[in-house]
């Protein structure tokens, strides 16, 4: 049976703290929504001449799947929808469909909007009626709806029996304050799809609960099959339901359909849209989180080597993501393995180009001198502080160096950091301090000799080493930090060990790199150069290292 | 009716990427826990003897609610777990009560086990025998259950009977791999509640479907009494269940007592573990987050301000928390009052001399036009990225100087930092970087230059700032930095704002300052200079500021 998707994370989305898309976010994640198979994208509220401006120019956008959808609430009290200037705009925009809220609460009604239950019935038989008038598919949200049922059931369902009546597609029951458990939602739901047989029920749910998508499933089982989500959860306070939970549950766990064979570009779907929302990608998430197959106990490991079952419920590559080990203190040499055979290619019996010919070596033992030396460096580097569980490219290097194999790109000549205040006042302010850096390099049989400044030392070493390098390596071009992490590793105070941990992209790939010292300075050039050697290592290489996050 | 709860934050929690503890961090975490009033804390594995030498460095700990727990396996196919090193130093820990898992899916037993039915069996039940003839109460986790039941009920039942039969005080019913859906999860534990009344069943969830806390509320209205999970979550691959969520959702929502009216301290609990964990806060969690109570939407703030159910699904000071407050719950008026009472002796009728005399003036009210101008300027620092709830002291500096009231002991007239590394060779390491500093401050109409060097720049400026200053504030050779933390506010790379949060001692007293800056060197000046300025402000008063960590 096939569940619609609606998504929202353009609109309800966006009205989470810190998530704003610009108009070109907004095509970008448009598309890859569509290429996921959603059915109805909801691409921002129309409220101005501004928002009108932007659904006009998604006019061009050819999509595949999903119907484009604009925003609204029904006319003002004691307004006829036909003059409504928000519901024309509505009428005018270039898109197929329209989702339209209007209060499912009695309390609400008379109390917030100031209007009679009957007058709230009208606005929204009217307001229907309108864009249906105009040529729209009519979506009908029913806002606090299940807050309206607690009080008033009739009422409540009085809403939605209007809606289907003046040719509203779907009715939404909307949990707007969050606060129903799902047990709730779904004998609500019920109700209504019993009342409604063969009418599209919809369910919109809130996470305030942390129950979102328990809710959302509970009310598709009692017979909703239209679901509003968002990507990665984002919204309002603390968030709405998420898709990229809900879709692999209802299809992966119960059989519905909600994209197909599409479900497999779930995991790069996410990561894209995080990405346009500028939001640090949530590694726990379920199904699309770099962590959510990632396995770090040493019994873990091991039992999902022997069955990956014992610890995955379902295989990662159905939603594009991939298993992982970690390497850290819980884990033993067994979790390097796979590791070091991706190193020695010629050991992995998959990959030898003639598995029978002679010399042949065998697959890669856990006994193996080679293993033995390169976990016993990892395990020195991780007694000094050094972690490699999110920093998977700075262990390939680590690796590589243990194995003999690491390729050095640049030999660093000096370096010198100055950091400097002299304002002369007691209150000391960011503009005051000034950073730079100055970093000799060679390369080959050339030296180079550059600076940088920036806000802080961190930020002037890495202009200065990107300058340096840019005329040697041109494909660091595109590189750039996405984010940087500090731990200090213990608490002797300001002499402490710490540890920088950084992400780096080139608008492609993710990688994770870490340098542990007790100069913070020292530490962060560790994590810079590995950042830039582990680049120019992959793109000069034919097999691409794991430590890429997005194609684990 | 109670429901307990077992945190395990500090075991499977610390399973999840990235999440570690240092010894000094759980003994925070215990301490925070149990100001909240869980029923366990599983303070950890034990696996080695340095395990071991930790839960020993737990005895001198006073507790007031919670049951301090150890975590091991069963003993190991065909031995004796009399014989067992893991279970020996388990039994030897001074903790009341220890935590044990085996195994309740056949399969599981058969194939990655290796071992037979029965001798699994034996193992569960000679295991927890040990254990409480050492004197402990036994917690049985039944690894593996949801799974086994699906294979084989019967036999995951045996495991269950079996667990009970030899003592275990709670068998908990696991869905190890995450992947039940919260319907399930309640039908099974139904089964098991029915077969076995009155007895203590457990529920233990993760969370790759996201429904970690639906499934383990399904099972709670299934006839479970005793709910584990982490605070915010933590866990290996998407976590655990949720005790932010699952506290409230029981307690506020369905009626249960988890911590009766400590419930109050949820907030700042998850707030302090989160710190303790090196984590970034997810300011969108339900109840505990930044974000919970915050309303973004205009038509939201306006329904919030008629009816705060509109949006609002419970009082938000039920959990400690407050509503449209983004950093922390310092920014509201009335909570800096006592703060600002404080710093103002003479409104403070408790504190005046003379009560009744003339001129005495009134208690400071909330409207006070200081007290709108203080909290005017902390809410805008907090905006900035500052963190005062574990940072008193600049609190109190900040107050002053809202006030009018800071004194300055002495002006920064210039500070350069010299971070040098000048090996020549490709490897980086500590040894070769050298970093100095050079301060020059004027102390009334002298002026003193010194310089420091160290391991890393805040350290060579520690070392010069304190030289500088101790000819003229003799005081302060007592004093040194106990704790440096280091916090990057966003992802914008290196260029993110940082906050540094160092806690400071004179032997006697401990107390933290905070700085916040895109320059990880200017963020740390301001708190060591807010360090120093306070203990001198504090020297020369007589009243004692409450900031001292210890006078709290």
């Amino acid at each position: 049976m096939k569940i619609e998707i609606l998504d929202t994370t353009l609109r309800d989305g966006a009205q989470g703290v810190g998530v704003e898309f610009s108009p070109d976010d907004r095509r970008r994640v448009i598309l890859a929504l569509d290429r996921l198979g959603v059915s109805y994208i909801e691409a921002g509220m129309i409220a101005s001449e501004q928002d009108a401006a932007f659904f006009e120019s998604l006019r061009d956008l050819e999509l595949e799947c999903a119907k484009l959808a604009v925003f609204t609430r029904t006319a003002r009290v004691g307004t006829d929808p036909r003059d409504d200037e928000l519901l024309r705009l509505a009428a005018a925009a270039p898109v197929p469909a329209a989702v339209i809220y209007g209060k499912a609460q009695l309390y609400q009604v008379t109390e917030v909007l100031g209007a009679t239950a009957e007058e709230n019935l009208r606005l929204i038989r009217e307001s229907i009626r309108m864009l249906r008038d105009a040529g729209k598919e009519v979506i009908f949200d029913a806002e606090h709806f299940f807050a309206g049922w607690a009080d008033s059931p009739a009422y409540a369902m009085q809403t939605v029996d209007e809606a289907f009546e003046a040719g509203a597609s779907r009715v939404v029951l909307c949990d707007t304050n969050g606060g129903m458990l799902p047990d709730v939602v779904g004998m609500v739901t019920e109700a209504v799809a019993k009342r409604h047989p063969g009418r599209g029920i919809g369910i919109h749910c809130h996470n305030d609960l942390g129950m979102a998508e328990a809710a959302t499933v509970s009310a598709v089982l009692s017979g909703a099959c239209h679901v509003q989500g968002t990507v990665g959860g984002v919204g309002e306070r603390c968030g709405n339901a998420d898709l990229d939970t809900l879709i692999p549950v209802l299809q992966l766990k119960l059989g519905f359909d909600c994209a197909g064979p599409r479900i497999s570009r779930l995991t790069e779907t996410a990561r894209a849209v995080s990405d346009a929302a500028n939001r640090t990608f949530d590694e726990s998430a379920p199904f699309v989180g770099g962590y959510a197959f990632t396995h770090k106990a040493g019994a873990h490991i091991d039992g999902v080597r022997k069955d990956p079952a014992s610890f995955e419920h379902i295989d990662p590559a159905a939603v594009g993501n991939a298993r992982s080990t970690v390497v850290s203190g819980l884990s033993g040499r067994a979790a390097l393995l796979d590791r070091i055979r991706a190193l020695l290619p010629e050991t992995d019996p998959c990959s030898r180009s003639d598995p029978g010919a002679e010399g042949g070596s065998e697959p890669l033992s856990k006994d193996d001198p080679r293993v033995i030396r390169a976990a016993a460096a990892i395990r020195e580097r991780e007694a000094a502080g050094f972690d490699y569980e999110e920093a998977s490219a700075s262990l390939t290097l680590a690796l590589e160096e243990a194995l003999g194999l690491r390729e050095h790109f640049f030999e660093l000549l000096s370096l010198k950091v100055l950091v400097d205040e002299s304002s002369g006042t007691p209150e000391a302010d960011t503009e005051r301090f000034s950073a730079s850096a100055v970093i000799k390099i060679r390369v080959g049989d050339r030296e180079y000799l550059t600076a940088g400044e920036g806000n802080g030392p961190v930020n002037a070493i890495d202009g200065a080493l990107r300058r340096a390098l840019l005329r040697f390596y041109p494909e660091l071009e595109s590189v750039r930090l996405t984010d940087y992490r500090v731990r200090v590793l213990d608490s002797k105070a300001t002499a402490s060990a710490v540890r920088v941990a950084i992400s780096s992209t080139d608008g492609r790939r993710v990688w994770r790199t870490v340098g542990v010292s007790s100069d913070i300075i020292n530490a962060s050039w560790q994590a810079l150069r590995d950042s830039v050697e582990y680049v120019l290592a992959n793109s000069r290489k034919k097999t691409k290292d794991s430590a890429f996050q997005n194609q684990q």
